[in-house]
């Protein structure tokens, strides 16, 4: 996936991590309102702190209300959420520098193990959007008990920002 | 509350949020002992990373043991003893650039889906305290199975602080 | 222990951390491939973000498969770890300026209430290997419900790098 999707290294063109989103057949969703009283991100230096963020219509237990490709989905959408919220933080994606970190939780069943695959919902649409190099992340999967709204998958994000 | 508490940009006075906190009827708790072998805070550039900060008093889990309304004022108590350590780090309040990220966990049963609303707990006390343009953060909330020493909440938080 | 291990401050000799490790009979393992579309590491700015790592071999719920000791050593394993993506990401491990943050989950039980016992064995790795001045970190300790591959420990890692 890397070699199709790389992004040359200093010279981005304008536009392109919203053009592959239209070429994926996606597009980012509204904003959703925060579900209380917090911002859906924060600019400190060249850091955004991006908040949790599930997907309206994914909920239940995974492993039990919901089989893998649904929560794939899930984790999916929750990043279109995130990258939502990056572009009206910064007008435009193509001012990520690049992806830092992601967390992702899933609300699981005792027995569920995959919950790489899960998350990796989410992250192939960070390379098929960014590039390896730039959309590239570390990233950590946690099965819990219960996420906000009944949400399946809950995903918070780091980005580094263009100067 | 916005309106009510917003800080007027670049001339905070002195002391403002000490004073907030005292008008609240609140203040800073002593310094709890961290539970093992690590730190309250590390300052890394101008990013204070706070250790999470359960409450003592609050343990159970909510849903089942307490109800929202005392899960709130669990928040509000984690809250408070962070708000410690970063006077502690920072030697005033007054320091905080603005409030980061608040990532917070809740040990709750299976059926809880109200984690926002006992976030907020924490989450408007933050408001209270420096006004809306730098208490105003990004947040996740997770529902967990077990936090340490039985707490109901635990809440981590990066501040940006002045320079 | 702080005592023991203390680093002098701005004279760190060369290679002192892995010596540190060696003399504790312990070496860093080889690096772990990645459990999906991630990376093990991303450097931003001076902040190096770990992806969360779990230790083969100790799979289990902590309280019911898995005593608080054999949870310490997978904890510690954790560690080792995330300080073999450490070096692969800075060359070696004296580029660390100071540990910043550490976010340890636990699969446990319900009852399990011994969470920060359990990441001391990552915690107390670090004091020896880097002493308290630059090993020293904040932290937070969760208790889930599942994590990837069945692990009974994950472990994530903020450090800061020297320039």
């Amino acid at each position: 996936m890397s070699g199709v999707f790389r992004v040359g290294t200093g010279s981005t063109p304008g536009g392109q991590p919203d053009d592959r989103l239209a070429s994926l057949g996606l597009a980012l969703p509204a904003l959703r309102p925060a579900a209380g009283t917090y911002r859906g991100f924060v600019l400190a230096g060249d850091l955004l702190f991006l908040a949790g963020q599930g997907a309206d219509g994914w909920t239940g237990r995974v492993g039990a209300d919901l089989p893998l490709e649904q929560a794939r989905k899930a984790a999916r959408d929750c990043m279109l959420n995130l990258l939502a919220q990056t572009r009206a933080a910064l007008g435009s994606l193509d001012r990520v520098r690049q992806v830092v970190k992601v967390l992702g939780f899933v609300a699981c069943t005792e027995e569920f193990r995959d919950l790489p695959a899960v998350l990796d919902g989410a992250s192939e649409l960070l390379i098929a959007v960014f590039g390896e190099q730039v959309g590239g992340h570390g990233r950590s999967a946690v099965g819990v008990r219960a996420l906000p709204k009944g949400f399946a998958v809950e995903i918070e994000m780091v980005v580094q920002v263009r100067a």
